[in-house]
């Protein structure tokens, strides 16, 4: 049972003219981000440079942000289909505490790697994206329930272990508004610390 | 070298008259929370109970939330006072895991014991009062300096362990607006849980 995961992805039902302006513009903002940074994507920018309506751009969006917050689930749309069916460590086949380890890891590359776009998406408002923070905290409850570590309170546990994830990145996000290289030591280093406490709480037997 | 608490208190170089009416606007406020709850609890109704004018009430909490976040913060005090200079296993004495596990079990306690005036000091802010949180980390990151785990990275380790803790709880005190008994099932489990997370993890030795 390796499934119960917020599915992420397009909105359902969605009409194929409405997904082929929502590619175009995502693509569009991704191809603006390259080349002028997080600055040159603006609303008006976005549907100028996308050959579309500001009005469609501000149906799909509603914000600037929103266009971020756009960029960063469709990256995490890739994640998870990595989680859900990507090889082990990350995806199945490994045991609990390998994949705890190898999610943790990933998971913070992936807002290391997307820092600009997660700190544009986070503008007037103090929360990383709900959905991925859901799936953490569902992924992390789903392997703590096949590890049977013997505790006496396996999901909440697993809502520590998921703020224990995220409550750093959010920080780690938030702050420091100037630019970091990807693979900043500052991930690295909760990487690190991330896998030690997980490693620790496999490693001690039942009491 | 027990001290590295950030100093809650009373605002520095308070004036005499000041000081006398915060505690006298204090005191009644929570006089009005055991009478009325907390909705009994407004500007002006404060404003009227206590005997000072508006301006006075304005002047020290803000907004209303800014009332119960001083309530919070006053009881916050106190609760430092035991973890400084309190008798063992939260004041000092005891070892560092023993530290930890009762630290969490009491500030969990505390928010459950406080969880009206919480949720009051909340409204229209997803955020517990930092100045506690803050705490938390900094009392988690010196007990596990203390303890030498011989994890890489024992800050990054305490900023997850302190957002292990706050999260949830911050999670416990926004969710769910309904009233809920004290020492409440969600508190228990949590402080269950935590307890269970800090001995597994001082309990497995060195790599």
């Amino acid at each position: 049972m390796d499934l119960p995961l917020v599915p992420l992805g397009k909105p359902r039902g969605e009409r194929a003219d409405a997904k082929r302006n929502r590619l175009r513009l995502l693509a569009t903002a991704r191809r603006m981000m390259a080349e002028g940074g997080p600055e040159s994507v603006t609303m008006d920018a976005l549907a100028e440079r996308a050959g579309l309506g500001k009005g469609t751009v501000f149906r799909r969006f509603g914000t600037r942000a929103g266009i971020f917050r756009a960029l960063l689930e469709e990256e995490a749309v890739r994640f998870q289909e990595l989680v859900l069916a990507g090889p082990p460590p990350l995806g199945p086949g490994a045991g609990p505490a390998e994949r705890l380890v190898a999610y943790g890891r990933v998971r913070i590359g992936f807002l290391v790697d997307n820092l600009e776009v997660a700190r544009a998406a986070m503008e007037r408002d103090s929360r990383l994206p709900a959905v991925q923070v859901d799936m953490t905290f569902a992924h992390v409850r789903m392997l703590l329930r096949q590890a049977d570590l013997g505790v006496r309170d396996p999901d909440s546990l697993a809502m520590q272990l998921a703020a224990a994830l995220e409550g750093p990145l959010l920080l780690y996000v938030s702050s420091g508004r100037d630019a970091e290289a990807p693979g900043s030591e500052a991930g690295l280093r909760l990487a690190d610390a991330w896998q030690d406490l997980v490693e620790r709480l496999f490693r001690s037997g039942p009491k």
